[in-house]
């Protein structure tokens, strides 16, 4: 099967056509860049010299990939200007998975509170958000248009959902805590992520405004069913990679570790990318990277009565393009691992 | 003034050591290693090559450092073996200014619960644990022994107790994450601390458990008059130095951010060693490594109701041996910062 | 086709195990360890949650190793122990890759100079050293035993030997400089390899006297026909894996950079695993970790009259468990990228 | 004595600062940025914050400057620029100790090869390159306008030079190479030095032509009489700060390693910021970090005959701030180590 990836000279974009290039079922058919274009993958992407299959960045040409014969685009754009490539792609028939958060928000007013006007509302009806873990499958009939999440409501829905589901944690005081490593931010030339500025630095930022907040509390709303608000505060960490988030959540009175472990088993007893670790062992974003997992743990604090949950991730992987990949295994009938394991 | 060091092999004690070789008042007479003795300083700690003074490591002996003519000594010791020189030293009339956790806790019962047997349960009652910010001054005369605060309760306590204090913010419900350089876990030869395992890898740790609990607990007690309970969940993040802490703690009703500074302003108007930040900017680890002080930055967050306090410090000198100068400044009537700007 | 892991408990055995889970040729079913026996492999690697098959660490056995239907072993186990099992696996009639230093070096003598005593000195004949980029193709049916290269040979041996082949550099003056990783250590607990002591730090060691210049010499001498001394300088570098190789050899009258590169070409240009980067770029580390490659590139300098060459790899894919796959692939008969691309 | 910098906005200029304010014979009146004009200079720096002395970032205004009262400036400036302020700043009767490349070069064709067209090169005659350890003690009285060396050629010309002069190694076949930390690239806001780029990455680059060839062969030729070439291979390592440097020169016959610290002891034996570490100790840029010395150590390698220098610095310091504030001092005949140790 074609496929194809728009603005792919990023961290994300770099992430899936590598993931891309090494899937057995797929043919990465085009490759577009608006700086790139016209030059060979592994010049911009040195880590692919030997393995690019020669491929070469097109033009970012929406109407042209409309004409093409490729039935599914990535797109691994910024907000904004992913909505101007699916509002031509999607009436074209085109299936589009896209990366940004144009299509993460079904709240039209809660997206451009957070990023101002959007360009393709009239896309809201047929966008599905597909967190495949959490997602209700009938996505894969309904949607024209697929929003991956962002890396942070993966790392955060994934554990607190299914306790949020089963009643056995509050919906108040609940406090995440994360920490992201430097690709976070994208490729962007900024004083603030130079080598000497972040190495050896360690600093919380975003404090109460940080956009991700918007999909995580529609998620939370989705998902469980009642409006749920959390504090939510990144931090920036000296890694390149990984997604380390702690959430404290005061457990409802009776509520056990072991119904903890319980509610987790019975949604992700068969997903293959969630680990469950035991408590008083606790993820490290050094054991998931490369990876699509989420790991994750739970401990309960008597002494407060709160239980914490910790997950790791790949910010690049599960939090983006291998989950972006996994997305594309289920909509297609592939299996949910080819090309991630 | 001749002072000693004892126990200076490991990380906190060579901050030490650099600290005094360049303090004008200070004469450094005596620095003391079980496992360095007879070693040129510089031999054990080459960042002092050309400035150790020739200094050379004695035995760890206490009848030896009690008979000689040194009135201070500083404990860079572990726990259990702090205690073991102090029972020497003290009652020979020598002061001394430990960094264990031996002489943090009043309550005998709490430091035993977390660390075992005390070693020297005589002295707690002429031991006073001071944070030179927030203790009140009585100190100076009633103290034969100071013990030094912890580096993550430093970074916790100096935000939260002027807001404790004003009965701005609740006392439940007080969420505190912090993230640690991995010299907090001091020069300790475990896989666990390998550069390649450490580097690129954040993780919680010591959840629900972590042995400052304790002295926080009790200080906040102390210092509030309340018993309070916190939630603390500390990290490792890939860098050698710095503690980053985030506390995420409601406000009473009608709080704002504005009594917040007002109330820091009136505690730390005058500290040398507290910066705030507006809020909006947040502290940085990087900007306080090889100093002591502590910078720090509130926000409020109009959804939760909560305040989210941001600090940053030297885990080795504000939260260690910085902190033991600073002490040692103001209980000899050196002015505070003299060997620390 | 089953194969075995011996001593599997390391970075180089970790390495390996993950590549061969992803091989589709291979069936993984035995992995040994003396110390972690009967533990689940994603317990002692945890980035093979989910992926390890449900594989089991088996006691390290020479015997029961050689009874088995296994017929190839993979031997991931320090010099001197890899000797005690092939002494016992080759006469059994089983294929074994050797990872150590035990069978790299043919001449006895130069072994022992600088490993001690060899415990299989027997099987040195049906030994053979395969660096399949260079070693000519006779080993394929010569072989009982297989000594894969090491990280530091791979990346000055690859570059070097097609330009003396050639005759365009001298045999004299040939320094190298490479920067390692600091896992090229191997997972060793030494207060050496400790984040603080490592981050932030550069600097050489073993000058004069690395355990790698006996391999690298005799394979000079026996690739190129004229024996052949450099001065070899290894450094460590703050980072967790890659090997920065820089090669200044004087061109002998004439030599031009075309010529290097032509030497090049005809030597690796139907080579899959190594890349020549044009005169003017450099290879770096961070594009080849996590791939089987070489990049590498030459410049001229018309001051000196010297060649510099530079090479980067994965030290423990290219240089350790990659590189052995290769071997496998080509001793097998598979595709030479299977599972390595 | 009143002080100013010129261009303090940069990492060298911030180092500068940071030993001025802490220097106790000089008092900072004038730190001057074009970009930053107006701000405290704890906002520009904020490991500043507290020890700013309520300073503000003035205007860069040559003439300003030269009539104010102050007879010392340092000039932190890019190569070109601080030309500009060199030729109004000594006419006006001001002394300069210049950071820049611009009067490092007494060849003018030779700086104008590298840099381009010379802004002042009336002032050469009086303008002194200045190594403390190595000049002889007449620039004292003779400057009006002292260069400061650049980083590599401190780390180069500090270990080769004494050898040279005392003729026990060859001037052919000398080749140098050197791992950079990634400020030495300065503030500079480009892709290549964003955090995630260079973590985790090794790379040579510059070969054949870095600019500081220029200044290192000059050096070579006035301080030892003869021409000299040398091969310098530079490298980037991941970390912030510190050139680790590794010279390999071919010892004259009958050389030994006892002569080498000989010549050594002549010239250093009284220099406080020169450390001699035995053969088979190699320096540590971590060990160096922070402070104005230069560790250094020494092997011979009986197969090759080749004497292996290593070095190691702090580039901001030794390699830049530190150096002119040892410069100031002797010019000054303020004690050598004041505000260094």
């Amino acid at each position: 099967m074609k496929v194809g990836v728009v603005g792919a000279a990023g961290y994300a974009g770099e992430a899936i056509v590598k993931l891309l290039l090494g899937h057995p079922e797929v043919e990465l058919a085009a490759v577009t860049s608006r700086t790139q274009m016209g030059q060979r993958l592994a010049r911009v992407m040195p880590a692919l010299r030997g393995s690019d299959r020669g491929l070469v960045f097109s033009a970012s040409d929406p109407a042209a990939l409309a004409a093409s014969d490729i039935p599914l685009f990535f797109l691994a754009l910024p907000h904004g200007a992913a909505a101007e490539f699916a509002r031509v792609l999607v009436p074209a028939g085109k299936r589009v998975i896209d990366l940004s958060a144009d299509f993460r928000i079904a709240d039209l007013a809660a997206y451009e509170a957070y990023y101002g006007p959007h360009h393709a509302p009239e896309l809201l009806p047929v966008a599905r958000y597909v967190l495949p873990e959490l997602t209700a499958p009938a996505w894969k009939t309904e949607a024209k248009l697929v929003a991956a999440p962002g890396c942070y409501p993966t790392s955060i829905l994934v554990p607190l959902v299914p306790l949020l589901q089963a009643g056995i944690v509050t919906r108040e005081h609940i406090v995440v805590n994360s920490l992201s490593g430097v690709s976070g931010a994208g490729r962007k030339v900024d004083e603030a992520y130079l080598y000497v500025e972040r190495a050896e630095s360690a600093k919380a930022y975003g404090l109460t405004k940080h956009r991700h907040l918007a999909e995580i509390e529609e998620q939370l709303a989705l998902l469980t069913g009642t409006r749920t608000i959390i504090q939510f505060n990144p931090h920036l960490a000296p890694m390149r990679i990984g997604i380390a988030t702690t959430i404290t959540v005061p457990g409802v009175p009776g509520a056990t570790i072991e119904q903890v472990y319980a509610a987790w088993g019975r949604v992700y007893g068969k997903s293959p990318f969630v680990q469950l670790l035991p408590t008083g062992e606790t993820p490290d974003t050094a054991h998931v990277v490369g990876t699509n997992r989420v790991d994750m743990s739970a401990a309960y604090d008597p002494r407060t009565g709160n239980f914490i949950l910790t997950s790791a991730e790949d910010n690049l992987i599960k939090g983006t393009a291998g989950q972006a990949i996994q997305i594309m295994n289920l909509w297609y009938g592939f299996p949910e691992t080819m090309g991630l394991l």
